[in-house]
């Protein structure tokens, strides 16, 4: 099958961003807006963005055609729309402009499907890719080079598998979902059960891996296949790179797990949750809806929904901080101690005077 | 060479599968077993297993044909084999139902052998796999998809190399490792001497890593290669996702290392230690024997055998919990330090009135 | 194009050592050194060495031919160059007779090359590696077997990148940058804005990776690409395996970060600063040059030159250790505490009983 090059960066005026994001418009409604850049890194024809007062300083040596800027700025000399919240309309007006890495629609040479593998349209699979029997991979779905598709696997529409992603057997990918270079979807659960001389004895991992529609997995993260059954991962969660999942834990929507972190087997994560960096949460745990859960903490209790927690083991955070502090005074209370023996001691010996 | 499919789960009677356990049968020894499942996923075929008499409360709508439970929980209802230890016996029974991942015997025609190599009876390799010149792999074993191994490397029989598993130049496997997809076993270790600048010279990394029999390798974990000599996982233990072991490391037998936990250089750990998840261990110490280190925990000293270890720096976890429940009492005993300041003031206040 | 294979280790005389190294001989300048070993893996021909005084007690088993000595341990009884920094010596000798893994120059024959692509003189492209259109590749660089490289990607010379490492779109490796299997060069940063439903909208990933020259980077680390500009890793750095670089991180030259240690987004870290194994670094700070991380710390606030900072959250070496010892003490403090009141409420009672 021929493959032909896309790619071609689009070009809005201003007022079509304006209008786009339902905004108001300072400056010339004509001016081309040919991408987005920092305040540090625009260039001519770019759009950036102020989030904070202070970062207006920098804005003496931007080179960007106009701002995205919050309404208590006021004017500040640039074509500027004025939005609510700059972080996210940066965020929208940059997806205008990102283009997934090019990747020809069609299947390269090079790559290999195996029999009774169905293909969306326009679906793209790069060079050396593979794809396992009786898989499906939707509409607009970009498989890169170097990706490894088990069998019986279904991937939705405009998903990304970018180059030495592994997908195994019978796992389910919704739509629009991520998956970064190398990261590992399906390997077997870590379970095992222990003989009478102390071996493990492997317990077969025969579950999958569902995810849903929006996710996305960071680079090198890996999600164990369930037991039995699945390991879920819901709609619009985002997994950051060198996570760690494991069997039948299942993630609610919308939740965040930054890099490095780790959820052990069975755990139930409600959704809007976020685990910080290098966080690490026991298995056959329930943690609530909109929990944080601060970097580097470890959790080894359930948690009610709502709550921030930090610290090994975790605790909520007005806590931690109040036991930090005092962690930190501890030299002084051990002098203070020492001082009140001695005083004690002097109180008892005039008292015994005394009464002597 | 041709490919033929294999993969075809066995039937067995609850009668024979009582008779390979050894053990008890209450119920009909002719309803056939196709299948393992839990409480809650199992389908009609299938076995399913208690472990704990809270969980019966489950069975109403298990849909399994038998049960494996443990002497201690009577008649549930259901046909039943009467095992001491359920958990085991899931296990063991799921393996007769397993079979890895379909691969075809013989080598994809994508698969790249280089020189000399040496394959066993039905060894399979699949697609986009690569073997370096003067390699060996032992009868049985399947090298999945994409799986890169690189030249003078010894694999045993019954192995298990999943897709984008790397394993590097010189390295040694022995029979039924399993190593999963994005494991690095080989990387150069991680040795620098400093020059007079300041500036890292490296260490050529010249050794090897050795894995014994019945090893299992989690995905995207990385074993390096020992400076000179070897890197050794001895035979039984069982390593999990993500998990670092760094070069000249010895892990001994039958032993678990969780999920992202770590080894630094030239560290001897002894036989059926548990390195719980996020651990770290340091460098040039000796793990004794079933020591027991928990979760997120950090040890920089050598551990005598059979001690359990909990902390950052680990202490042994009796000393861990009772700090850790008297770091919970700081804010009290800050206050108790600060009410009786006032009163031995008082008391001195009270004594010098008395004595002036 | 053909491939021939390059590999042969080299013969030096112990003269000739003694010359290159600029260092005093004792023994036969013709003794004929074929490789190095530690003192238990030495073989004959090999030179081996000494650290510290107490190794020689390994001498008398010692089979290398001759040895690296400090200037302090004076005649061992082997044929010995005698240098300042044996550990420094044994780097730069292992060196000399270090090869890469054998990989032929040329492109192997499956290997593929999209258009546009530029090699150096004697690159060597290993089978199934992938390199993407426009990239390009200097002289003696080393792409080893199922090695991912984008497009617009700029290699420089003597690089090795080793089987399924990818680099992705337009990152940049400097001259001598190694980079380990596994690794991921140039993944999406993590980089979301929340809309008004706590979605999380993707930010565009659009900035590069920058490597600069004798960088070494570990197997499954991942260095994310920056959200604009780069993410900038700087001359001499050693990164160890599954290590995690934020987007818009930039790291100083000649520093250590140690296995899975993290750093959060757009953090500035300085020159010759070492992070030890699992330490993390919370995004947006700045540390200083020489600063020292120890394992599993956590850094939340920027750290000044030259500090050497250890806990969770990190404090400094010194008050870390005091707050250490004290935490030991916490059972005692307690009991002593209890003592005191019973000792104060005593006090009270005689004092009343006496004014009474």
């Amino acid at each position: 099958m021929e493959q032909t090059a896309i790619s071609q960066s689009p070009i809005f005026t201003l007022g079509e961003l304006a209008e786009w994001l339902g905004t108001e418009l300072k400056g010339d409604p004509g001016i081309r807006i040919t991408g987005v850049g920092s305040l540090e890194d625009a260039r001519p024809g770019d759009i950036s963005f102020v989030v904070k007062p202070r970062h207006t300083s920098r804005l003496c040596d931007c080179k960007a055609s106009a701002l995205l800027i919050p309404p208590a700025l006021g004017d500040l000399g640039f074509p500027a729309l004025i939005v609510p919240n700059p972080y996210l309309a940066v965020a929208r007006v940059a997806q205008l402009f990102d283009r997934p890495p090019t990747l020809a629609s069609g299947v390269h040479l090079t790559a290999v499907l195996e029999e009774d593998v169905q293909l969306g349209e326009d679906v793209a699979v790069g060079a050396l890719a593979y794809i396992g029997s009786s898989s499906s991979v939707g509409a607009r779905t970009r498989v890169y080079g170097g990706a490894l598709i088990g069998r019986d696997v279904l991937i939705g529409e405009d998903c990304l598998l970018y180059p030495g992603a592994v997908i195994m057997d019978g796992c389910r990918l919704g739509n629009r979902v991520i998956v970064h270079s190398g990261a590992v979807i399906g390997a077997d659960g870590f379970g095992f059960a222990q003989d009478e001389a102390g071996r493990h004895v492997k317990i077969p991992q025969r579950g999958i891996v569902q995810i849903d529609d929006d996710v996305e997995i960071g680079a090198n993260a890996t999600i164990d296949r369930a037991t039995f059954g699945r390991t879920w991962i819901q709609r619009g969660t985002k997994i950051d790179n060198l996570v760690m999942i494991g069997h039948n834990v299942v993630v609610g929507e919308h939740s965040l797990i930054v890099a490095q972190a780790g959820v052990a087997g069975s755990t139930q994560i409600g959704r809007h949750v976020i685990l910080a960096a290098q966080a690490g949460i026991s298995g056959q745990l329930e943690i609530g809806d909109r929990v944080r859960v601060g970097a580097k903490s470890g959790v080894a209790q359930s948690i009610e929904a709502g709550r921030d927690m930090m610290g090994l083991p975790a605790l909520p955070n007005r806590d931690f901080f109040k036991i930090w502090a005092l962690l930190k005074r501890l030299p002084e209370m051990n002098k203070e101690l020492k001082e009140l023996r001695a005083n004690v001691a002097e109180l008892q010996a005039a008292l015994k005077d005394k009464t002597a």
